[in-house]
């Protein structure tokens, strides 16, 4: 049976085509430079948006028309692992995510969770022998339910500690078992409420003792995952521990961490938390510690997270722009981390959603790649900081000179000549290239 | 004599173009619809952001190098009215803006400060014999003195009301002597740091009385411009009492004041009141005050206004489409309110953020057009609509229905089916039509 | 039987109290002016909040352990009302307030949910005969149900807006029924997703019509309510027409509103807009629009509604300062529009949570209270603002002047003075002020 | 000769005082636990805030009035300093600060400008030879002057490196003339107006080869002052280096300089950041990295960093707080990075703008003191977090567990229980305290 029988994707058909159900500008097969976009691309399907979601929000109850939601309970699970394989085939998805509680209900115990988890497990890694797409991160969910009201690994009760520690665990062991590329740790009540009850040492510990435990069961069951953290500035607390990449990066080096985890950066959680997207991506970038991507947008005047689908073509290019010069994202991806509007109910809504993300990563991807191509940024760069290639510059670059030297050249300068940044015309060439990045080749 | 001896702007030279001085896609001459992008767009030079403004900012001193800066007092005043006229006609502008002090510097007394606007006054008027830039609008600066620490028109003092006034009356005589088409009030200081020592009532009325004897000194010297209001919602003061195109017509509406004025909107301001630019534009024109733009552009992540050049297209595509559906902007123009980046401290700088504004909003333009002629969003609305264009949806809006009708329909109704918003289709569809507009053509 | 067995609320201990559940500021008997605090506070409690919410969150499970949660549907309804009525008894409370589905699940059909209601305002009704606790005002959900998902007055779809009238109907009827002082509207999906596919003067026009035909039926059944807006700028929707107060009083006059409707000003929307509480307050109180206030506040680094328990002093010592000067609040009261934290899911947490509220409000109305006896803000405005009282001033007060003379005024004037406004000095006053509240008296 | 000739400040007057000269609540003798308000709070007095600053704004000229403004050039900065110590006695301040631009003028060359600043500094040795006040830290200004518009020591341009560090080494030298207990490090242009034209590895690298320059020569030179960076996230730049603590930490840790900094944390700047101001000093306490502080306010609703005088006694008694935490500041201290709004111009506003500042902090910590002295958060966090002091909570704390002991464990739990936080109960248990602190005593 199908359960999108209507919908037929056409992989590609270009930027005039007229059918919502068609690829314009993403073509998996096509080459850009010595890849196709597919390999460079690495789209992931999220599950719990996609196939778990029911589109309520805190002023209204869930509007998704799905047609799996007939099923409940275990057949409810299993019928979205149907829908799931057939979407991810439709889409063309080569890979996909997901958190424990998207795939399987939870039981009345941990031991019956489990065992939920192991039968839709099993399903999947059947579905998976047949199908291209792959696993590209897993995790588990430690944050929905009550028991994580004061946090996981944070938590204030050593007894959710423990709970959340064999619930990582099983996580591990999943995605061995499915062959996931990477291990996510997004800690959605690792944070804090208020700090008058907080004892925040304690709990930043206690966070580094659980992934230094995370690391070591990896390792002992030979799990060989890239380990991601994902920050967020705050929602659903008010203040989460891993803020931003930079607060993640003091967090990882302060408790010897850095050399085990990459960042998983979501362009809502950099928005929210005050930065653009390329700058996490930059800022990871410049310390290798970039590992993959959680691909959606915000909405610049809402102050939470709406886990857009990603159309802004200026964010994609700025975000291919930095993936491509971090040479890929090695085994990381993009995965849509997004949801379609709650007035986008409809089941037909998810394809288009996810053809509207993969166009516009497409077109971002080209037009980064003819930046780099034509050196435009770059060039831009090296001629503002010519002057660390040479003279007093190298000898700075080079750690050769002090305050002494410096001061003495200082005293002998006549007035110093800086050079305009010229961002107005910058931003004018960028809209040049998107603009004539489909107009060249037709 | 020159002050850009080396600048040569080309008028078009179409999307291709390497030249910074070239514009690639604002061809005054080209038609779109029945009237040329110059005629539709109504650019305006800022006479304070391009040649009085020497790119201070709070943590830092002046950066702009000006050719004209050798000069002082009424010698650079008069410097600054050649350059304007040239860059003027290097950069094909159609219109100017200014307020008071951008033009002439403020004497010791009133008296001598009118005495030096006379003079340059005459100076511009006889510019603009020769020449095809025309005043999109002028207004007097009313907060930059530290008489106005307090506000002007709202001020707590009554002399500083009565010194606006005459500043405002020279302001309208000025206007008229030039051809102003329209008269421009944005209250920098109309508005308080805190209520704790703030009489609001008062201000607001007097803030009404004064905007009535304007109208009033208007008609007597038959100064026939429009009358717009710049609503902005903080900065300088913390609370600015035009805070945004809403609050401003709830103020005219309650003093009587509505059939005298539009709103000159701008990009910058809207944002800052957590509006888009688009809301504000449509906002004014479904109530008939949309009158003209400060076409400019924020920083999404910084909490003050950056007056920014215009360069963001869908920004542009949005604007030019409420714009479109406007019938145009009447009088009104797209003034730049933008100033090059304090780091684009250069003259060439002032040519290229122009470029870069002029066609991205050529761009929006063509965008705009395009999906108004394919009539791509009102098919999208008719269809969501549909439904009172009948029935009883006829009788809401014709007004022959009341609460017990309605009761009774409703009781009568099955399950209501309403259909998706297609908010992501509808964002991927804008993506293909900015990607195509140039790409059809060539 | 008690659900609340082991709480006994102390009415009065004053400030030194350790107990929690004792009231240490607020003494409903204790006069302040000529009224009693009760009088003048007339506090309302929030039945969605304290008796339906079960502290969900977008990321999390409901946590809230109700001892009522054992039943489900009508008995369940019935629980929540005796649950209500003995917290009432405990807290003694003189007001509360609803939406329809709080107190009564919607059936299958708009006949059965109507029913429903019935049987529970019937023994809500039964219940008040023998209760001091009256009805502050109530309002209809036409937000969370799905076939509001684009609007209810301002739904795109003709049935919805009709459902939404009937819903109306019904609940002006609920409010007659039960003596409501006043009507709510607010309008949880009055507002838009995306300019892109909204019709914005067809929805803002059947706004209007809506409310006309809401004024018409209450008229025909006389229930003489005063019917308030409650402004809200996002959230749900990305932006919702009643954006503040200015801009529901340009829709109210727009729409020949206004002479039936005030504001119902909630502190925490206020902030969310760019507003200070006082700000909307203020606004409305020299607009005479001032109706009710939903007390509560917001975290200033969060980006969403989070409806916290008012605790803040400053902002309860401003927000009564408005509303002593506005003579009180008339039908009007001060609603806890606040939930617990999903950290305190305890039922206990309830009551400390609205004596936290009440006792705030008790210490603001006192500071604020003492603020208008000393005339400490009315003497500095007085000072800062008397120039308005004589001379030029009364003439511009009192329309007597116009550009010409005010000018020729202008042009005699000698450097103008201004005096320091002096808000270090006010700040630290009030700080006096607030903290010998208590220290005074005993 | 006097500045202040009219103004006689009154040490300590009580809560009770109406002199606007008067303390209120700093008695600088008064015991607070076993140190004296002064040796806590170790007030500081920013130069340039109070005798450099003009108050003019982006929309605005200067207002302030200071008396001194009669002189200019080198007597203008001698005037400053008569002015500075006539203000440090009046108000009796143990602490300054100043960038070298505050306190001397820049020359045409390197040369005069350290020559100015010699003679300056040479009259501030002399005054402090006589005078309580001791110089907190000195800094340099590397931020306004144009030659920084790129960067100082993270500029694209090597000679500006050179200029940045040639002023650093003569701050250090001034530092160890006068005594300077700290050296700062604000970086007011490090950091990035746009990643478009940044090497943003270049400019951290750079920025990390700087400080240990500084490193270097301040040891060989013998001054041992604690070096502190102070973070601050955007402005005047669009991305700040040092955007807060964390990524502060993440920086010194990866450049290996963690040993040679603390931070100077001010609450405006933390604020900016999405940081309460007390998160920012609780991150930095923890991590052993609390300096100093800037003690200001900003305003909840603007978007900029407003620097006001510190008055709210929430924020000053959760910073007191973490300061009592950290067993005081040590060598730093709570230096008023303050200034009086534009509006408040008159020079007796300096006056009355540090007492609103002393007394509220003074406020905050008696507050501070006595909720720690009955243990009110300590006992919270101590029942809060009970479970890890013993059982498998302790195992985790010891190290001595993993995921096989905790799955284990988990497996063999029931439901599990957490307990309310409390939230609102610990707010309305601090609102007791601070009305309290002045009832209990009087």
């Amino acid at each position: 049976m199908s359960y999108f029988p209507n919908i037929d994707v056409v992989q590609y058909e270009g930027p005039k085509s007229n059918n919502p159900f068609a690829f314009k500008f993403y073509n998996p097969e096509e080459k850009v430079g010595d890849r196709t976009m597919e390999e460079i691309l690495r789209f992931g399907v999220a599950y719990w948006h996609t196939f778990t979601e029911d589109l309520s929000d805190p002023f209204g109850a869930g509007t998704a028309i799905r047609p799996w939601d007939k099923y409940s309970g275990l057949d409810l699970a299993k019928a979205r692992v149907d829908a799931a394989f057939e979407f991810f085939e439709k889409i063309n998805a080569p890979y996909f995510c997901f958190h424990d509680v998207d795939i399987a209900p939870e039981g009345d115990t941990l031991r019956e969770t489990n065992k939920n988890l192991d039968t839709i497990v099993a399903m999947i890694k059947d579905y998976m022998k047949d199908s291209k797409t792959k696993l590209l991160w897993n995790t588990v969910n430690n944050f929905t339910h009550p028991r994580f009201v004061h946090g996981a690994a944070s938590s204030n009760h050593a007894d959710v500690f423990a709970y959340a520690a064999a619930k990582v665990k099983k996580g591990l062991e999943v995605g061995k078992e499915l062959g996931a590329e990477n291990y996510v740790f997004w800690g959605g009540r690792e944070g804090y409420e208020t700090l008058l009850n907080t004892d925040m040492k304690l709990e930043l510990d206690n966070l580094a003792r659980f992934f230094h435990m995370a690391i070591d069961y990896a390792k002992e069951i030979g799990f060989d995952a890239q380990f991601l953290i994902e920050p967020k500035p705050k929602e659903p607390t008010s203040h989460q521990y891993d803020f931003d990449v930079a607060s993640g990066y003091a967090f990882l080096q302060n408790y010897d961490l850095q050399d085990h985890f990459k960042f998983n950066i979501e362009a809502n959680h950099a928005t929210l938390a005050g930065h653009t997207f390329e700058h996490e991506l930059r800022y990871a970038r410049i310390h290798n510690m970039l590992g993959s991507v959680d691909a959606n947008q915000g909405h610049p005047l809402l102050g939470w997270d709406t886990d857009e689908f990603p159309t802004d073509l200026y964010a994609t290019t700025l975000a291919m722009y930095e993936i491509l010069k971090n040479g890929g994202l090695g085994r990381g991806g993009l995965n849509f981390d997004a949801k379609v509007r709650r007035g986008s109910f409809e089941p037909e809504d998810l394809f288009t959603a996810h053809i509207a993300g993969m166009d516009s990563f497409a077109v971002g991807l080209k037009v980064a790649h003819r930046l780099i191509e034509d050196r435009v940024l770059d060039q831009v760069v090296e001629e503002r900081y010519e002057s660390f290639s040479k003279g007093i510059g190298l000898e700075i670059v080079e750690g050769k000179t002090d305050f002494h030297k410096l001061e003495a050249y200082a005293l002998g300068l006549d007035e110093i000549k800086n050079s305009s940044g010229k961002l107005e015309r910058i931003k004018s060439t960028i809209n040049q290239y998107l603009l004539r990045v489909y107009a060249d080749k037709e």
